[in-house]
């Protein structure tokens, strides 16, 4: 996608580095951040230098055939396996991650360079799930569509195009006319900083919001429907995504604004049953406590913006049942969030 | 109520100075802040450093009857009616204001030491009645309640006890459990920084919450009760309060919690049919660009927080339908959010 005037991806490979924009900068510095080892790209996914479902499971990938190109020929099973552990221990709750690392895993026992390859189809993949979700996404919209989205499932979050926002992008290629409220994203601020991002780089009308402000808005007919993106999605079309994602989903529906979930087959998980099923991560509790931004400056400064002496609660996912969503839309199509239907696409898959 | 093992109040009256405690200072310093003459009690209610219904009601009370204290013998009615409007003028959409002034300049024509025993009627009355709503809503709460709040409806903003927290420290003080989850409170964050720092002297254990996590928070059963404020509430029983309290709301009648709006009889607006004639007060976009906070060196800096290039939207209220509403918290009694009721409640106060 577009960033002043030139397009990137999110991340993609560079010989055996991992290249990826650097999203912790975001929107402050538009860097390229490099990962020479597996390891480094572990970190960047633990610092979420690299942050988002699509975006993480392709630096999973990639860093899986980074342990392949580096495994010394004498260790090589000990020094994969303990790489894979590595990887899936950065974001336990990231389902692509789990589905990159055992496809390039399988993969590199053959060949080095076929792990390599490997990854870089799953990144590919990736960028066309997101199209061909814009594509189904669009068609629900008509000439002129107020969205409400929440954190951010952009193009920052996949490899390109992104899940949430790929059918606002496509429909504004169709022609239509789009506007878009941004939900801000507390604690730590992916619709304000990434979203926004994104949409002002595009060129997509857009307005940032309060995360206090989404009831008052669907309350004055100012919303037509809600995307959001999805972090994992349950047999029965739980989802779990960024904290707050429950709070639009059951304000949606109580005023009937459709609700719409965007995200690729990849984030069903066939193990999960249910909702109940989803172990939610709890981060540090500093990311409530402190702010960072842009001085008068142009520092990054990190800021005490709560009463010295308390603690903060930081629950990273919220899980939206099922019952809530309006469809979820994939890059197979639109499904209700409905165990037949679920289970189907799944097999067909 | 307790600042470091101290009592205070928020604003009160030695000689014929105003002290009150700097609230744009809070939660990282705390200060009192001195007004000598109305002028600068005037100046203190402009500039937020008394802020909340209540406390902006006895200021303005005190501020009058330092107008009668400062008036000289000659010319003490142009002098005294001059001094009203300037302080009417300072918050022109504060209720209380009006009711304080009103009542103190009456008083005054009979002595200029009537008019300071009026004003500190008017305090006292506001303590009263916020310990009543303590005792009212306490009666609520069994051994042990988890209550989330929203905003700061806590003795900061009134003279003592609050109205929200009231019933909070009151079943404290009655020996029962509590625990406090305070959302953040975006953009301006009150909770964070008003409500966390009251709670947090007087030793009431809680965790502030990104205002994201209220619908997780009550999805896995962990609230029981949810006491917001009001900044002013219809004849129909519709409550204008912090935007974002109508996210709580519904997200609570979904899960069948109670929801709670606790607010002194004054808070009603008779003029004020239904919700719809609310007008909804728009503020400077950048309290939602920037936030302030305590950087490294303990000083107090603005930074940047959403994406450069990107506006924002920044309503201060939203409009809560009564049927969310299961009782109002009044220092009467609690009532139904209903019109009838409110009615003859106005009617016998």
């Amino acid at each position: 996608m577009n960033v002043g005037g030139k397009t990137y991806q999110t991340i993609w490979m560079e010989g055996s580095s991992v290249m990826m924009i650097h999203q912790n900068l975001l929107p402050f510095v538009f860097s390229i951040h490099e990962c020479k080892t597996h390891w480094d790209t572990c970190m960047a996914i633990t610092e979420m230098i690299v942050r988002g479902a699509g975006a993480i499971g392709a630096a999973a990938g990639f860093a899986m055939a980074q342990a392949y190109l580096s495994a010394p020929e004498e260790d090589m099973e000990d020094y994969i396996r303990e790489a894979r552990k590595d990887i899936e221990s950065t974001r336990p709750t990231a389902k692509n991650l789990f589905y990159a690392v055992e496809r390039v895993f399988e993969a590199g026992k053959l060949s080095r360079i076929n792990a390599v390859t490997e990854a870089q189809r799953v990144a590919l993949k990736d960028t066309e799930d997101s199209r061909n979700i814009g594509r189904f996404g669009s068609a629900l919209m008509g000439k002129r569509t107020n969205i409400l989205t929440h954190c951010n499932a952009g193009w920052l979050a996949f490899v390109d195009y992104g899940t949430a926002l790929s059918p606002i992008y496509t429909a504004r290629n169709e022609g239509k006319e789009v506007f878009v409220y941004v939900d801000e994203t507390r604690p730590r601020g992916q619709g304000a900083r990434l979203t926004a991002w994104e949409l002002h780089n595009e060129k997509i009308p857009h307005l940032i919001i309060p995360d206090n402000a989404a009831a008052g808005l669907m309350a004055s007919g100012k919303i037509d429907m809600v995307i959001v993106g999805a972090d994992r999605i349950a047999q029965n079309g739980d989802v779990a995504n960024k904290i707050g994602t429950l709070d639009r989903a059951i304000i949606a529906h109580f005023y009937g604004i459709p609700f719409y979930v965007a995200a690729p087959l990849t984030t069903f998980d066939a193990k999960c049953r249910n909702g109940k099923d989803i172990l939610i991560e709890h981060r540090n509790p500093e990311e409530v406590l402190y702010q960072e931004g842009l001085d008068a400056n142009g520092n990054l400064v990190r800021v005490l913006v709560c009463s010295p002496g308390s603690d903060a609660y930081n629950p990273a996912f919220d899980v939206t049942p099922a019952k809530l969503i309006t469809g979820i839309i994939t890059e197979k199509g639109i499904v209700k969030a409905q165990y037949q239907t679920i289970k189907k696409l799944l097999t067909n898959a």
